[in-house]
């Protein structure tokens, strides 16, 4: 295992895995990105950033990029950043990058990730973690980051580790902030209680984030949706103050007329990623006989428009 | 009182009030149509009526019509099918028309409206009622009639009287199928088991009724509200079979992709009839120790919407 310069695949290449991955090789990481819709763009004209922390371009004679990930080297880091609704395919897209020691970081949203990921190539392999930023893809290699941007990750049992540790530096070294996890349980909770209401009603409502905040109808709706998801984890013994939902609020202040992922998702008619970040918390709320009555009717709701 | 051949005046002749009063016109009844924003266009250009059951145009000479309801003469039969958003200008905009022994028939959607006219008017003078009709006005005077078309009216209180049938007659002699309830308050809830989950659902994910009923999420979310909605009424002894709710299902699939209005005013930029048709049925439950949690969620989206 060589966490100390370790070859990087990123399975994923889209909004969020293309960003990280041009901010690794922007500070000479030796990374491979898997992206089978943009690859052949990128290989004629590179990648362009516009980012809130300096824009960058990175030419094609710089990037690794794949269309299949059976012509990608083995990796010892591998970052998933696939969309969950394209978990279906995890075995078949980061397989052949997974060598005996490499170690799998996804940055997936929702909830059941590492679970898949663990099934499929070793309880050991995996480190999970969040990406806790505002970004869009707009054309193939073309990406806006236009707020927050931080990483946090962890295992998915017991504290802090020194692979994990090792993993972050690389991302902080990289111009991206990144933070290792005391309970990466609790840190997944934490990014749901934002999610499920601004992805959730984002996309059902079709509306942007300041939009959701701009009236006191929307604030009570996010606040009530929130409520409902620190309830639900309150079985898992993760405890949240109320004060996280002014926090969240305050956060999302700043994003302005941001379109989240399910929101364009369904604007563009693909899939949405409702399973993994209303379906499964949903179900999770339900094992352990939490209620749930507004995010229930958004999912039916979702899954309907999906 | 003069209902055998009543001055009639249709107080909010948009697409429900200006086809039945095209109908009431074209078969002779004296009939005063107040619109204040299509006034100017009929009475250059008269009305054209596309219908399910025969087109047929009005020419201007034909049509009565008012943009103020003070130029309007007093009416026997005063039938409001006004926007409930525009509830709070009953007494201006039907006070004009009203004279000691008008009786006042309202076809607004949702719940409240008799006991709004009542309070301004007088207990005995308000007769209630539903259009159960597929309707859209595309431009000023032009209306198209795509499915059902019937009306059912009735006594706020007690079962059918004499006025109601005569009412009723001048509708059925005109084209307009009407019956008179036994129970308006059961009329009235059996409409909003179709209104509340058909306008609520298709106004929120801005969906048409064939795309509500075309998946199997879509028609068990209907379904779940349908039955949100029979249980509010028990408590009013109220009491549906749920084979209702199939048959309201079955009512829809005629109306291929039909817009309801509340769709069609989310889609425009104008105010739903949110409180009627949904606040309203909402507070009467909870008065009741009735929970209505998808359609309480669903009323907090739509309240955000508007």
């Amino acid at each position: 295992m060589n966490l100390e310069d370790p070859v990087i695949a990123v399975i994923g290449a889209g909004a969020v895995g293309g960003y990280y991955g041009a901010r690794l090789i922007q500070h000479g990481h030796r990374v491979h990105l898997l992206t089978p819709s943009d690859c052949e763009s990128i290989r004629r004209t590179g990648m362009q950033i516009h980012s809130r922390d300096g824009d960058f371009s990175l030419s094609a004679n710089q990037i690794n990029v794949y269309g299949d990930p059976r012509a990608m080297p083995k990796a010892d880091l591998v970052v998933v950043t696939l969309k969950t609704t394209a978990n279906d395919r995890l075995a078949e897209l980061v397989g052949p990058v997974v060598k005996e020691d490499s170690i799998i970081l996804t940055l997936q949203n929702g909830l059941g990730n590492e679970e898949l990921l663990q099934g499929l190539f070793g309880e050991g392999r995996v480190v999970g973690g969040m990406a806790f930023v505002c970004i869009n893809r707009t054309a193939s290699g073309e990406i806006w980051h236009t707020d927050h941007g931080m990483i946090r990750l962890g295992e998915p049992r017991g504290g802090p580790s020194e692979r994990a540790r090792k993993i972050a530096r690389h991302f902080s070294d990289s111009g991206v902030p990144c933070d290792v996890l005391d309970d990466l349980t609790r840190g997944r909770w934490d990014k749901l209680i934002w999610n499920v209401p601004f992805n959730g009603l984002g996309a059902a409502l079709d509306m942007t984030t300041d939009q959701l905040i701009a009236s006191n109808e929307g604030l009570s709706l996010v606040r009530r949706i929130c409520e409902e998801v620190i309830a639900a984890c309150r079985p898992l013994n993760v405890r949240f103050d109320l004060n996280v939902i002014e926090e969240k609020i305050r956060h999302t202040q700043t994003m302005g007329a941001y379109k989240t992922s399910m929101q364009i998702d369904r604007q563009m008619g693909r899939r949405m990623e409702i399973e993994a970040i209303i379906g499964r918390p949903l179900r999770v709320a339900r094992m352990n006989s939490v209620e749930m009555p507004s995010i229930s009717m958004l999912h039916s709701m979702l899954s309907l428009l999906d």
